[in-house]
């Protein structure tokens, strides 16, 4: 019996109970507060510690979760593995697991494609793992009412229990893989993409010398957008550097789908040119129309 | 002396007074609005008849214009033409009044790129005529407080008194040809790219069998959404067919400025497959979306 077989073997029929022990990969902003969530649910909840951060042990132990050396280790003791990553590293992240013979139930949470959805399920052997498809939406789960985490595929439901009672919401959105990453593409493509039109929209009006003359037409025929664009500068500045790659990820979705790709490669540029504002102070709209229009030299 | 020059000679100094010629090509919906404010203004108000439709000429009877029997004859008549149609026409109607040897004020307010404006400024002897560049910016001007028409160019307040006391509202943003086209766009940019990126993510999110888990989602966090998907519907139906080339212009003016393009030319992509909905009934949100999803075969 190879040893993640202790932990991990399902028996027929049986659910996944409160008490399952549940690795998160990686607990960043996002991953901590739905390792917490999980905790609060009663599940026991582990992280990965080679490699990662100082800021990421921090935020594990604030959390309370129970540390494990590395990701093999996680893999042989819980019989769930969810993954809360950026979507460039997330099939590469189910393929790690899959060498290390994880066996369970491994649900993919992040901001991919429908299409990549498949392709990390594919790289897992049917009869060791239950694929389960997840997308987030909303900040980190802190706060009831304020994130939900959409899943689908046949064992769904049996994750959405693990979060019984935590302030992260569940809701099952199909058994089919890929649905809950379309959910997650397309509302993205609305709150990230209209954010991305707007800052290059402020920037093209800037570059024009009619910035001022459109806040005075916006605040005459539609007063919400001035605050927005003046707001959504602090805001990109903490983010971009991880919009990118989601962007890309909505852009292919629109694409299989045979729609145009452009809106969301154009706002991965956008993002792609603000990344640098990960580091230093968060930047006002004059600093992000300085930074959109140098980036286009 | 040439025919036109017993109607258009400007002896220097003479500001246009209040009984101006003012040619309109054409009287569309918004052309006609137009030229009635300049009526309500006090212009004598001419429009050409040669070649327009019956709904053209419809439109200019209802709005009270006087009838020139084609462009040449208004050329001669008017002191001031003003160019209101698709933007894909204006610069070739420019040439056409350049070639009859128009001489006196020529207004572009079409939704063209600065560029594109410079452009059609450039077809005309400058000795002869002064270029006057303008957008207009909500719905036909038949009521106060609609419609704002923006004018940029040295001789942007002669033109603007000419709407003195009439519904259509003006503004000069400058002397430079182009600010007021950029303002134009970057509005456009917004209610017309959101608009289309709307209608893309919905297609997207019923090609992937999400469309109703979008919608409980956006209920629930940003509740107008889907009033304004359902209500997009109709509107689009009417105008998408003059929807695509103003779409182009704004990807060329965001190239210009260094921004990506994608945004706009995936817009224009969108409204030149609905632009058959100009005829029949308007659709509802379900024929739109067929529409969008048949189209990308």
């Amino acid at each position: 019996m190879a040893s993640w077989e202790r932990f991990n073997t399902i028996p027929a029929g049986r659910v996944i109970s409160a008490s399952v022990a549940l690795g998160v990969l990686h607990p960043g902003a996002m991953g901590a507060s739905v390792a917490a969530a999980a905790a609060t649910g009663g599940a026991r909840v582990f992280w990965s510690a080679a490699g990662r951060s100082a800021a990421t042990r921090e935020r594990a132990e604030r959390a309370g979760l129970l540390e494990c050396p590395d990701v093999q280790a996680l893999c042989e003791r819980c019989r769930v593995v969810l993954s809360v990553c950026p979507p460039e590293e997330a099939l590469g992240l189910a393929r790690t697991v899959s060498d290390l013979g994880f066996a369970g139930t491994y649900v993919d949470a992040n901001a991919v494609s429908p299409a990549t959805a498949r392709k990390i399920a594919a790289v897992f052997d049917p009869v060791a793992v239950s694929f389960v498809d997840g997308g987030l939406i909303g900040p980190p789960a802190w706060k009831a009412g304020s994130t939900r985490l959409h899943l689908s595929g046949p064992r769904a439901a049996e994750v959405a229990a693990l979060f019984a009672g935590s302030p992260l919401e569940t809701k099952c959105v199909g058994d089919e893989i890929g649905a809950a990453s379309a959910l997650k593409m397309v509302f993205a493509a609305q709150t990230k993409g209209t954010t991305a039109l707007l800052a290059a929209i402020v920037t093209v009006a800037e570059a024009n010398g009619v910035r001022s003359a459109l806040f005075e037409e916006w605040e005459q025929t539609q007063p919400g957008l001035v605050a927005r664009s003046q707001g959504m500068a602090p805001m990109i500045g903490a983010k971009a550097w991880r919009f990118e790659g989601e962007m890309r990820e909505i852009a292919a979705t629109f694409e299989a789908a045979g729609l145009p790709a452009g809106f969301h490669t154009a706002a991965a540029e956008v993002y792609g040119r603000l990344a640098g504002f990960k580091e230093g102070p968060p930047p006002d709209l004059a600093a992000l129309i300085q930074r959109l229009r140098e980036s286009s030299d």
